[in-house]
């Protein structure tokens, strides 16, 4: 099946959803836009990027060739586990958050008339809803697909052309793998932005000055705290043990900066300055 | 005396200082540019921006009004040493690096005649160099004036002129107070983004796939991590004590984290995930 002959149901019209509709507007047949908020169905309806916004999930699960799952973790596994009962089944389901293995599992119990891959677009922004949404948030962005060993080659080749359809880059890999590397490249940022502005916030009720020392290095290692909650608490909780893990090989790297400030070790401090440049460098290298 | 009136001289053509003769241009009487590698003399003279530029800072410390000390820090502190011995003593004295209690201590032994202030411009960026100077950096930025008790009221008058025709805003705080506020604004987002990447490096060396998961959240959390090694060396060793204490702090805040992430306590982690979001937003809008 081709992308300009689906049908596509997307659930969920927040960010990352709104932002799917919107770039593959005139690229699939039809799309229909599903969201529990009627003013969130009403809006979609006015932005023009969905042929169809209802809050029907059953409807729109019922009449299309592949559907979306856009919403946060714990809602995509009360979905899934809802198409093994009472929900209509899609014949293709992708799913688009941000934790991986808990969602598969959920996959892999599906009836075998859905043909079920999952997904994560390396993509976001701290705006959460419809009206950050924008279709060219998936530009350039690396897009994950976690295929199982039911996914079938045509249903891989579906999503690959919608990934690249958004002007994204796909590229394949383990969900396990997937869980434990973002738990280090993304959960573990927002968790050091998030202790970073506690410990401000902190201070500044003590002193109100510090709110005048904050300059852009401080609020590009903290923009992370301002992540969607809901997004982030789905994170947490279906991540938790790659996460743990990540705090404490991160607490081990800063008990080493704390020896080498604590004995003033110019030598050692200055290697490791220029070492962590190099890094630095060779880590925006790789990214696409 | 007025900024027009003023001869100035700028110790140090890198990104600080180079943006600092480029903003000022035409501003001043004359600006002598010094700096200690032919090469950056040769370019400054190039752009215009300086009516004057030296590798001999006793020539240029004689001639002028007005010196600002635009260096590392454990660089000013040798010249501030060497005023006091074996260099010419300006009248007036500004040094803008990124430490303050060492550099006001070093002042407060200078010659009667030279009549000194602390100042620290709270914006910067990772490109280092005089082909990162930019006009344009100081605009809006908060620009941190530390009088001594001996800084004469026309000093303090005259950098605030310089300061305002900047662009920048000035304010004035105690060199201790500064150095504890930064240590937790500037000096402690930098050791989390060293920390992350080299955390990140070292999975790197094991998991090619890694670099191919790194979204924006990532390269913001980390951008400081590309820091000047020579500044942020001499940030270390001159406000090591504040920052262990920073240090301390955050592992706290992840301490806490981590016991919440351990017994999966989702009423606790929501209502930390809002609060933490909330601090954000009140943390932006203090920001200049």
């Amino acid at each position: 099946m081709k992308l300009a002959q689906t049908r596509l149901t997307i659930i969920g019209l927040g960010m990352m959803g709104g932002s799917l509709a919107a770039a593959l507007k005139g690229r699939c047949h039809h799309i229909t836009g599903v969201d529990g908020r009627r003013n969130v169905v009403k809006r979609a309806a006015e932005t023009g990027w969905v042929d169809e916004s209802t809050d029907d999930a059953a409807s729109a699960l019922s009449t299309c060739d592949l559907a979306v799952l856009a919403v946060p973790v714990r809602a995509s596994l009360g979905i899934l586990k809802r198409i093994g009962e009472d929900l209509p089944r899609p014949p293709r389901l992708l799913d688009i958050g941000s934790t991986k293995v808990q969602v598969l599992n959920a996959m892999r119990t599906l009836p075998p008339e859905v043909d079920p891959i999952g997904g994560h677009p390396l993509c976001g922004k701290e705006a959460a809803g419809l009206e950050a949404a924008d279709g060219r948030l998936y530009r350039e962005a690396n897009f994950a697909l976690m295929p199982l060993s039911r996914t079938s080659s045509e249903t891989r080749a579906l999503a690959e052309e919608m990934v690249l359809a958004l002007g994204a880059i796909p590229i394949t890999l383990e969900e396990e793998r997937h869980d434990r590397l973002v738990a280090l490249t993304s959960h573990l940022p927002y968790l050091l932005a998030a202790a970073l502005v506690s410990r401000a916030m902190n201070v500044a009720k003590q002193d109100e000055m510090l709110k005048q020392l904050l300059a852009s290095g401080f609020q590009d290692s903290s923009r992370l705290a301002a992540s969607n909650p809901t997004m982030m608490l789905d994170i947490l909780l279906t991540n938790h043990e790659y996460i743990l893990a990540e705090l404490e090989g991160l607490q081990a790297e800063l008990d080493a900066w704390r020896k080498l400030l604590s004995r003033n070790d110019e030598t050692a401090l200055a290697q490791r300055l220029q070492g962590v440049r190099q890094a630095k460098i060779h880590l925006n290298s790789g990214h696409g």
